[in-house]
């Protein structure tokens, strides 16, 4: 089958690239040494490749839906949710049927007595600078004794730098996640256990200390990480069809747009054009070149023709996928693989 | 049931708000005076009570899915694509097995004979000024006569004046309807047929001329069209659930975030709260006075607690309501109804 025979808007991955992320990651941090964070792509067919090609059989989830999917497809043998929950019933019953073992992030009472009466294991989530979810350091001890003393397994401390992971320059970036350990180590001293889980994409080379890293994004990758300069490859698009061109403003218009992309970290990239705006379900391209947003005849020169297939690079991997129901993986333009994103909603 | 008793994030619908809604409209645009746009809500279930309750039987859609959605649920008799297609196949099966009238906007020799090869009824798009599909005025009579050739009803216009629907000052909205119309008139001369269509929720009440208003957002609205004056309420939010509270840094962390949201206007709003940031899963709020973004020390007061119920309001509904699966439609706390958002995806 080829790519250009499947309906569009259409999330495609670039196999090859692909493998070089999941090859690269696991040659620094191989088996759990890596905790790979489903969030970012949201397919548990796309999980199954990771541990088949990577060697990785720990994984974690933002969302117990993600964490749900992952246990009935019977990915992964130590499953995480990275995230709070307070949902006691579906929690239990999850844990009732899981053959992988289920940790979840505590950060308050309510949260460890939520963990506890479901019998899940749990990773006391220490506030090392991002202000969200997490405990102050030197409040883990007692969260940690108060899981134990409800028969908690306490396994150890998580610490996501999220404020760090997308810092541009590298030197600041080590020396952020430094100060961001060294709030950890202080938590990881009271509560005790094997595991520290941090980091991300932005961060995954800078951790000597923990134990395990939870990144999702280097697998996919997305306009926004590829500033960073790492090492992973852009392995995600968008494929689009033009369906209207206007020589006279010297615009096209293909039709992807406010929902097929996540939008937070600004427009998706079209590679040799400029992204004039994104509505509902299109966007409007212009020429590298030109007379520009003043649109007064550009010229025809360049213009893709009604029907052609464009693909387009969004800027956020995570709210991108999470809108669309399936990514085919493409070897070229011939698809070998169709993957459903099927960990979507909640 | 009561809505607090659902899982988190999730969409809520105030009953009694879409109603004052469906029956504002109506009283101004009764019957095929208003073409509701289903792109704003992406639901049969909401399609069909705006049937019920307003007495529209036409609708529109922007993708062949919704369209494909309707016309499986038997709801309307009258549906437009109101975007061009190429998808040929689709297109055909569609008019073959569909009980309604169906028509696609066209403004290409491309989709002209997409459409003809369908057996579809068309109108000519025409571009009145938003940068994005639509032909010139001028042409607009020579793609009518293509399609006529052809053998296809020519219905008549259709010109969206998207560039207008959100400008704030409803003087400067209504000067440029009128130009945009005047563009639209010059086309409608040449195409002739009986229909135009134009407009959206912005403008809704700036078209004594043409014939059929597209509207959609007017149904559950959103804070960024709430600010032009409208007499429609705000009549969706997403409930979600404390997960975490920090008495240090005065913050709380809602269970929403990039994935339940369409970012491209801005952050959603949480009444009563400053928005201090969204991720992926998680929204970080802070009271609305005290120390604010330094975070030293906000203290205590007015932070809610830990399983909380937060109620928070969407900047730009279309892309919001396609992150998810369903919404619940309340009465006070009491949940009235569940409505699949059911047209997602393409």
């Amino acid at each position: 089958m080829n790519v250009h025979d499947l309906p569009t808007p259409l999330l495609v991955v670039d196999g090859a690239a692909l493998d070089h992320n999941v090859t690269t990651m696991a040659a620094e941090r191989p088996g759990r040494r890596l905790r790979p964070h489903v969030k970012a792509f949201k397919s548990t067919d796309l999980a199954r490749h990771v541990q088949a090609t990577g060697g990785h059989r720990s994984f974690c989830a933002a969302t117990l839906r993600e964490l749900e999917g992952l246990t009935d497809a019977s990915v992964g043998d130590d499953l995480l949710l990275a995230n709070e929950t307070l949902e006691g019933d579906r929690l239990t019953r999850l844990v009732e049927r899981a053959d992988a073992r289920i940790t979840v992030a505590v950060d308050s009472p309510e949260t460890v007595r939520t963990a506890a009466a479901a019998g899940a294991s749990v990773l006391v989530d220490v506030d090392v600078g991002l202000p969200r979810c997490g405990c102050p350091p030197e409040e883990a001890g007692a969260i940690a004794e108060l899981a134990r003393s409800l028969g908690c397994d306490v396994r150890g401390v998580m610490g996501y730098e999220g404020h760090l992971v997308g810092v541009p320059d590298r030197t600041a970036r080590a020396s952020g996640v430094e100060e961001a350990m060294a709030l950890l180590r202080v938590a990881a001293e009271s509560v005790g256990g094997d595991v520290v889980s941090a980091g991300g994409t932005g961060t995954w080379d800078l951790h000597p200390w923990a134990t395990e890293v939870q990144a999702g994004s280097y697998l996919l990758m997305d306009t926004h990480y590829d500033r960073l300069g790492l090492p992973f490859r852009l392995a995600l698009s968008v494929e689009t069809t033009v369906l209207s061109v206007s020589p006279e403003r010297g615009t096209a218009v293909l039709d992807a747009g406010l929902k097929s992309f996540g939008m937070d970290h600004g427009n998706p990239q079209v590679p040799g054009w400029r992204v004039f705006f994104c509505s509902d379900e299109h966007t409007t391209i212009l020429p590298p070149e030109g007379p520009a947003a003043g649109m007064t005849a550009a010229g025809t020169t360049g213009l893709p023709s009604v029907g052609d297939r464009v693909r387009m690079l969004p800027a956020h991997v995570d709210p991108t996928v999470a809108y669309h129901e399936r990514m085919v993986v493409v070897d070229g333009e011939e698809v070998v693989d169709v993957w459903a994103v099927d960990l979507r909603n909640w």
